[in-house]
């Protein structure tokens, strides 16, 4: 493991100074390589198939596992969309000069070799070493058992291109021992690794998180709410619950908890509970809820819950202090919503809530690489420091400061 | 210390909401509470000092324990300095309207509860609890046992004030228990705990940064080297050589090896040692560097050393690649200069050496909050996320998107 990392260290210089020119013709070229080299990429993925069957995966993770054509140019389109992006390595972010006449730039360089350890879907290992390489970081990926045949197959096709440029491999490395044990040490070795990002369940990102030596970013569960205040425009409040509920209930940005406001309850209530019975939400609500419309009763385990299904809690609050507060003890920092007219409200709302995203009168479901404009994404970081909410490729970099000086001395 | 912790987390609501103006006057007041109690500070001050005596500490520690009338004015002063500094919360760093039409703002925020870990100098407990509350934070503050008393009145001067205005006193804690197990307890506890910073010797920041589950900004060694390329102008290169050493050689910004291009060597080595003479410095050198110039051997475990003192190690490099190779082996990522006339050489080493600072012609003392001119300093990052180099209040802040939208849903 050691000797592996020292190489890939070793290789994490000459990713750092690639020219943005040359990183746009290697993407590209692996684009069109995973595109010519289909067979080759269904012909180990089914190996991994062949295996899950074995294994009985679940058909839902038999479907992540599987590569068809579609999703193997799918794949390839996307590393074309990162060769596209704007280069992340070298923005000036700050320049100054100070009292001794140094002149002092604050200029964004990769962050040197980054380690990311996912699950099934064979697609993140393109997509995670697109972005490294673009960044001018060094990839160490680390994907699922059950995938591993597909993993190596693209892995290998993008090696190809970089060994045609002359580049070592180890820019793009597969973890060679995937064992539990082999991710134990790997979190730990600080030394040769700069960032682990975890992608996946929660027993995962808990075990990296509370063993790693390696600073990490964790991409973990959204627990998300909508408040819906007593001044809010009931139009826009009935669309923005259901589309935060509904619209795809699995992913970390749709809501689990509607707060409403009491004064508003008796009249916005029945028309959510008529919405929702439209898609067949499973509703929960508090005893104040449940005087209203007829629904489950919503324990205090339910507000813990990111259900990530069509199922909603319902809580009715008395104040916009109540909510904030709700928000305060149950929120996971991810994303939270409130519906208002009321400008001051609204301030106080963004001002308070200490979340990665903060909404007015806007769907929860925002919180997205590509809705923010960043182009593909890395993943939404829940840490609150290097990384916070959706994370493009300008968070894979880190700053150096560059002083330029004419013979200064203290 | 879990029910401490809950009310220092609670408390960090309020901190975050202060005004600016009222986190000026908290800390203008608090300046003249500790001119005005000055007394119960010297008194305090006194049974750390006569228990530091019963205990032997070294002469150079009872100096940095003592607190008199000058250095009580200068840590009221300094709070003053902090409370003008700039607001650093709510800046709004990155604005833009996205395809569906939400307006997005990335703004700065407090990051939360910060606990600072610290050593003997009781000033740093006024100083690490201003910067704190300036940038809204809640501080967390553990000094050492040495200076128990004196911490202990200084931070009840400055709870008082907080108290006087009706604001929670967990705002500035110091941790009620100080021993090791409670360091132990409380670098885990990242539910509480949202940052930790050590300031020390290398044994503690080893311990903190191999056992803390919540994110830790280091303030670890600086092992410097300056180069002198073969297209230097000598004067500058001899005047900034001197400079980064002996200026203040116990500094983690000095200087501690210095590259020679070997085309120059034979030229400029015995200046430099005319030179280095006069300051008594202690050299020591590569074979080549002594078929030059007479001094002691420079071993492998020269090049390695953090010496602290008026001592320098000096190796010859057939080329400026040599230079990187040995800064990028040996350096510990602080801060690194070279000196030349060359352009493309200066631009090579300004973009090829991965330090938080990287200077062309002028001192490595020049890494340090002051002279970037961000006011007080917090310390100096070696870390490699989040803050980097000097850091200053902003980086006390870490950010969240504020997202106004009209009614949009996905």
């Amino acid at each position: 493991m050691e000797d592996f990392l020292k190489k890939t260290k070793k290789s994490s210089r000459i990713a750092a100074t690639l020219e943005s020119k040359l990183k746009k013709t290697l993407l590209n070229e692996m684009a069109d390589a995973l595109s010519e080299k289909k067979d080759l990429i269904k012909k180990a993925n089914r190996i991994d198939l062949k295996n899950g069957e074995e294994n009985n995966l679940s058909k839902a993770l038999m479907d992540r596992l599987l590569l068809n054509d579609e999703r193997i140019e799918a794949m390839a389109k996307s590393l074309k969309e990162i060769a596209a992006l704007k280069e992340p390595v070298g923005r000036v972010l700050e320049g100054w000069v100070v009292d001794s006449g140094l002149r002092i730039e604050k200029v964004s360089i990769p962050i040197g070799v980054i380690a990311i350890i996912y699950e099934s879907r064979p697609n993140v290992t393109a997509d995670a070493a697109a972005l490294c390489l673009k960044s001018g970081n060094v990839a160490i990926l680390k994907g699922g058992k059950e995938a591993e045949h597909s993993n190596k197959a693209i892995a290998s096709i993008l090696q190809e291109i970089l060994l045609k440029h002359n580049l070592p491999k180890e820019i793009i490395s597969l973890l060679p021992d995937s064992s539990r044990e082999a991710v134990g040490k790997l979190i730990k070795m600080d030394k040769y690794v700069d960032l682990i990002i975890p992608r996946g369940g929660e027993g995962l990102i808990k075990y990296v998180s509370q063993n790693a030596t390696v600073p990490v970013v964790k991409h973990d569960k959204g627990l998300c709410h909508t408040y819906i205040d007593k001044d809010a425009d009931f139009e826009k409040a009935i669309a923005i619950a259901i589309n935060a509920k509904v619209q795809r209930p699995g992913v970390c940005n749709a809501m689990e908890t509607l707060l409403v406001h009491e004064e508003i309850a008796s009249d916005i209530l029945p028309m959510l509970l008529y919405e929702f019975e439209q898609y067949d939400t499973y509703l929960k609500g508090c005893e104040k809820t449940r005087k209203i419309i007829n629904v489950d009763e919503a324990l205090e385990e339910d507000f813990e819950t990111e259900y990530l299904d069509n199922i909603l809690s319902i809580k009715v609050v008395d104040s916009l202090k109540e909510a904030i507060d709700h928000i305060s003890k149950y929120g996971s920092g991810h994303s939270e919503a409130i519906i208002t007219e009321n400008y001051t409200t609204a301030e106080r709302f963004l001002n308070e809530v200490d979340a990665a995203a903060v909404y007015v009168n806007a769907s929860t479901r925002f919180t997205d690489g590509g809705e923010f404009g960043f182009g593909a994404e890395v993943g939404i970081s829940t840490n609150k420091l290097h990384a916070r909410g959706p994370m493009g490729i300008n968070d894979l970099t880190t700053y150096k400061y560059k002083i330029y000086g004419k013979g200064q001395i203290r």
